[in-house]
């Protein structure tokens, strides 16, 4: 993309840039490598043959090209299309970018009318569109990509709704929970991912298409009705604004950072527990790779890589804000940079997305080794003082002292608080009953955490069943 | 922030941190130094108060509390408030948080109740309801500081609807445009971060409060009561979610980095535009600093802050990115350093969206100068081509060949666009008539780019009554 | 900092501002504190009138000022710097920065001679010189605290140059390393930490003194004079360059952002060690916080929070690095945004360091727990494999298959390699015979590598000893 | 890059994947897609090879292996490494990275010896050796770009060591420098530049090799010769450290980044000044792009896209250091996500460099606009105030007021001070005498500015001669 004002390329003339003329020395190599994008822009064919498609059936609604030019355009361009989607299509550095590629290669193909296309638009316009396009794809992808992600996790979670485990605070046992209650924290995380890519969506679904260089156009134009074409709610207000700003393009990498962090999370638990000293879960053969010389050894790799992709996606959006920053409007070259860093990050973002949900799918979970782990570490203390407070109307704080001399006495015996006698209990505090018992266990632990979104079983199935119409 | 089970303090015991008990020796200086946020979480303590009362009141209807206790400790709390607000408080760094300091004043003052108050709640979940309520707070302010910059650039606008600017690109003339017109672009700009902080605050608007330290609670609270009296939509529908993550700091961070990247632009265009070169604008002395030496000197101190603001509020956006990547559920002491990065990058926002109002507000624009610059530089080309093209049925590319054709012509001769004759010009293309001369004008030009969002002060002025009644 | 020319304050016109005159308008409320930089810089004032002392005695000693006036102002910086020290001076906002709130006082405190401090130098080559002196100091800081934490490490490898442990790959185990071996891993990353320090500061050490505002100065200044009394290496060879640029602050920020990263790995292990399923290490209670419900309960709080300050530094210096970006020259505004967070970085690396330092100073190391982890997971399948490379002659792939067919055969069984009998193994390879053995003991295994950087204990107390000197 | 005990490709065993055997289930399309790292690291190939070779010699020369086999070796990765030159190599993305690619094909090549040149050696050291070589080289490029660099901008120093320009601050002119003063500011920061690679350079120049998978290994090697034989310094001192840290990686980066931060300076002063506002200079047509309807045109894409590439820079450096984060040692997948990031910021420099140094070597100086606007605003009214101050013996504040009052009364008539009369100044000061006009005009201004370090044309030509010496 170099100019809002630039002629189609001029082949006939023999120069080897497009603005040819003026310029009796070419770019050499290095302006070539530095100015050029096909090398990446080139993925956006689809998206630039769309807009362009939109653009000649308005132009030709609107009087301002012929019907007949407008059908060689549209058929010349689905020509082109079909050319670079069975990998005939050569791309051509000379000609800088996929817009001039596909007009030259149109122009090949009808000759003349093919330089009626580019009337009453410009590049500035053009790759706008194009972008917001692809972006636009990309929170489709994100939001389908999120939708069988948290499918997963359901799954995961209808199986182990009552399945106990450590809750972690420090990464030390706190309380216990269950394996569906922490699937589904990650499920409510990625719901409102998922809400984000649709709010950034819905915000960018407007055209630029006919902000033309920078300023608007005097041809007599239906913005309106390529927006309709292009699936796009309505042309955007202002042309300054919609070839200046890619605000579209930092909210999905916020979104994709966000979101890349919440996957970095569940990464990190994985790897953890699929250590030898946790062993909760065993990855499938799947998702790790192994050691011919210790063949019981697997590697946790998709995880890990999945928990480094945050990094990735996070160091995108920083050099699209970093490129940004300071720029006079309108378009300024700078601006060229924002595609790369898009593009690698959200093919990081699915890819990890993808992952995370086979690695999910396949995942098995040691219940018996979570049991044990939520048992250990008289995770059920709170437990034992809510009781003292409830049943035996302790005040709060001295249910805490009570219960905290009782974790001591257990701990100094080396048993755990059930093995507790209750004439024990009772020397702590003669208001503890038999019934104490029935709280010291996990299972009745979780089964007795009830309040709105707790961990108890029944609030896990709620919390499913809800999930599951949802995205029905 | 220490613990999810960590009693009240115990003032009474004598020792100088909370846990006391087992800990034989004292968290020393450096510990304190790293550990304690009585620095900074202090700023939350209207959030926690407000927090605090409504989750006493919710105790006390659902007769977990008596009513007696329930007053006591809300009359307890506003007496607290209002010693903060006063200044007639003294937070103690030993008690480590605003949690406990606030709670140990209220015990201070109404003694043994003040015990109860931590009844079914945790400071997990009560920081992240403290934290959420502020940023709530942030989103708001946002939205109120936005509002106001976004009328003053419409005031701006609706006085220069129609005075004729050179629109850039790479930093060159390309076309004219008005400086209504590029007003109006800011408008849109921030239009779009108003929606974005609306969205973000409706996102978060969930209360985390009940989730107690990661699990929930076997009491019998009533989390939709405590919701609704802090304002929140509803409460979060899974307890360990709730006091793990700040995807809604990290969302405010993200859109106040996307809006300050927007101000940095502006910024910067009024840098070079209150240049000694340009002069397109004359900063009010409010917004300049001077020079005793060059009296006549104004340095745009208050726009280049602006612009460095992106730096500072991005800066803080990867700082808890990075602290929250790969953490495992639930809380982890990591999360403690939230605060501060949002801290100041709200601060740095709000600071940012006030001064450019006040700038906008006060900004001299020097019309005679834009005009000039607008003329200059063959700005109308591209109209004479689209005139070619509209009146003379030449096709694009013919109509832009002999565009630059004229221009050679007239910068050969050291003179502009119109001063060719009508002679010279039928030379390169007998088709031009004298009705070419209304279309190089720079007035003409931007009157012409009628099409939607194009830059004709009719237009301009479509777009700032629809944003005065949106406004309004 | 405001502008390169400005005069001294004028506090007898009773003007709130220091350029008074020509601004009918004083800056208002928004101005001052999106302005005023005393709130922060104040922080640099030792190093502001250290850099003041020296000028003023070189400016007498060049004849430019009397040596009574230059007696008189060392004189009296030394009154202001000790107001300063011992908490009794005001600062004003109203006089922006630490530069103009010193000379102010110190014109209260000698009168008219104060105003010939400023001769032949700028506020904006003093600041520079204040803040490359504190930044310099910084170095200073993180080169004594890397010293103590490589002490610390040293003490820890010392003490278990032999002690097994598990060396993990992909948080799995895979081969035995020693305690000693793990903790010299960090003393290596430290010192090349504290050698990025050493080169920063050696290329930072040029005294920007003299530059003047941008130009340098038609004085007869003697820049060799004051760099010497600074303690510079030498001044600065661009005046411009020497108000400019911050690259020695970003050199700052890279290097502490690396150490963090490095501190942030070891964190992480600690979280991990310390957790019920490793148990690996036992943080004193010192570096830890707990529950008083249970008591047994250490949370790895000071871990956690080193483990963060990876985010808080590399977003100070992504901060910064934005700010920089596309800044012309010479000073800008925008540069005033380099002090918080340079100073913020620094402190939050400092306390890291101690806080490191300290935790591993009073670290338990549970020896027994290491031991029987390093050993199990056929950890030494490799000396196996080695073994009958080196000794029964086989090709290493088929060595590594010949294992793999072991390990397989004793994970069948239920046993580790040195349970299976020499039947079992010579029925797998028949090379294997009974000195086999001798290399699957994780001590054995150990001992064994001996390579230069091995982890065989007498490597590794090599290493330990050449450090020790290093040091002393 | 996978594990520390792979073995060797299996391809005779028909798996797809070179675990193959305990894996029944095969990784699928996207385990591979996020897994593989061949796509990028095969451009590491030579270094591969180089260190291949040397560890295979050392083998040899250590009687590990046979000479047979050594020079078989030998001799089959030079024809790999021929092969992968002429584009003759087929990489396979089941053999996952470059280490396999190449060994699976000297295996084809020479058979059963390529079984043993992994023996002593893991995949962890070899790709942290590989890719320290790489980063290597990319110091010796960037100190090769930044010499290149340099010199252009000597030739424009010296060019106009005495061309008078504006020195701004805040982009509002301060005081006349010369065109060769601000040539050398760049100077100062590039050669800065260099040195932080260097010292980069040198710090990383420490072999890896041989640490094996992370403990070192029994094998009898020689890693002071592999060392040697790559062209570092000494062998790694710890085989922990050596295969999990990428700080060299990191510091090589953030170099990167100041580097880049620099241009981005330079290249945003290229823009400014080649508007039609400044015209201070005029791009090459090398290094420009133009349009066909406004040939006068120049648009400097060039110095656009090089202030862009610190964003992309910096977003690589926030990507590694965001990876590396919390990642325990040793070795974990997370790290194989280095490659990419450091690959493109190392070219995105390179490329920048080389293009910065063309657009220096090729930009025209228009020497007449930048005297006129130096000249313009009173730029001088600092040597008149300093002049007060020398000759006249006034008060450095008093001067400063007489300054204002003159400026101010030339402004008022609309006249420069210079065309002030002698009565007109002495009416402000009786001190002024006839010599004062000495002092006002722009080249008396920068050659009075003769200070180490000043503008001055004779201390400007003092450093271009240290400068071209030390470069020579």
């Amino acid at each position: 993309m170099t100019d809002q004002s630039a002629t189609p390329p001029r082949p006939d003339t023999g120069a080897n840039s497009m603005w040819g003329g003026r310029f009796a020395a070419g770019p050499d190599a290095i302006m070539q490598a530095i100015n050029a994008s096909i090398g990446f822009d080139q993925r956006m064919f689809a998206q630039d043959i769309r807009g362009s498609r939109a653009h000649a059936a308005m132009l030709a609604a609107q009087g301002i090209i012929s019907p007949t030019d407008a059908e060689a355009i549209g058929e010349g361009l689905l020509t082109v299309l079909s050319e670079i989607e069975a990998g005939a299509f050569t791309f051509r550095p000379e000609l800088e970018d996929i817009h001039m590629n596909v007009e030259a290669r149109l122009k090949d193909l009808i000759g003349e009318p093919a330089g009626r296309l580019h009337t009453a638009r410009s590049r500035n316009d053009q790759v706008a569109t194009d972008f917001r396009l692809w972006v636009r794809d990309q929170c489709d992808a994100a939001i389908s990509g999120l939708e069988a992600l948290i499918a997963a996790a359901l799954a995961q979670a209808e199986a182990g709704a009552d399945w106990v485990m450590p809750g972690f605070t420090h990464l030390q046992s706190a309380q216990p929970v269950t394996w569906g209650h922490h699937m589904m924290a990650y499920v409510e995380m990625w719901g409102r991912d998922l809400s984000r890519f649709r709010d950034a969506r819905a915000r960018m679904n407007e055209s630029p298409l006919g902000a033309a260089a920078l300023a608007g156009t005097g041809f007599a134009i239906d913005r309106r009705a390529t927006a309709a074409a292009l699936g796009f709610d309505r042309p955007m207000a202002n042309s300054l604004d919609a070839v200046s700003d890619r605000d579209f393009a930092l909210e999905f990498l916020s979104a994709a950072s966000i979101c890349a962090m919440h996957l970095s999370r569940l990464a990190e638990e994985l790897v953890i527990w699929s250590s030898a000293q946790f062993r909760f879960v065993a990855m499938s053969d799947k998702w790790s790779t192994g050691s011919s010389i210790m063949p019981q050894k697997r590697n946790p790799d998709a995880a890990e890589l999945i928990r480094a992709k945050i990094g990735r996606i996070l160091g995108a959006t920083v050099a699209l804000f970093t490129i940004m920053k300071g720029l006079p409007l309108a378009y300024s070259k700078d601006m060229q940079e924002d595609k790369e860093q898009t593009f690698d990050a959200a093919d990081s973002l699915m890819l990890a997305l993808a992952a995370m949900e086979g690695m999910l799918r396949d995942l098995s979970v040691n219940r018996d080794a979570m049991a044990a782990a939520a048992g250990a570490g008289f995770s059920t203390a709170t437990d034992l003082a809510d009781w003292l407070v409830r049943e035996a109307g302790l005040p709060f704080r001295e249910a805490h002292h009570a219960t905290g001399a009782l974790v001591a006495k257990a701990e100094a015996r080396g048993i755990d608080l059930p093995e507790l006698t209750l004439v024990e209990m009772q020397a702590v505090n003669p208001a503890i009953t038999q019934e104490i018992y029935a709280v010291l266990g996990v299972d009745n632990s979780v089964a007795s955490r009830t309040s709105y979104g707790g961990t108890a079983p029944v609030r896990v199935r709620e919390q499913i069943a809800q999930w599951k119409e949802r995205l029905a």
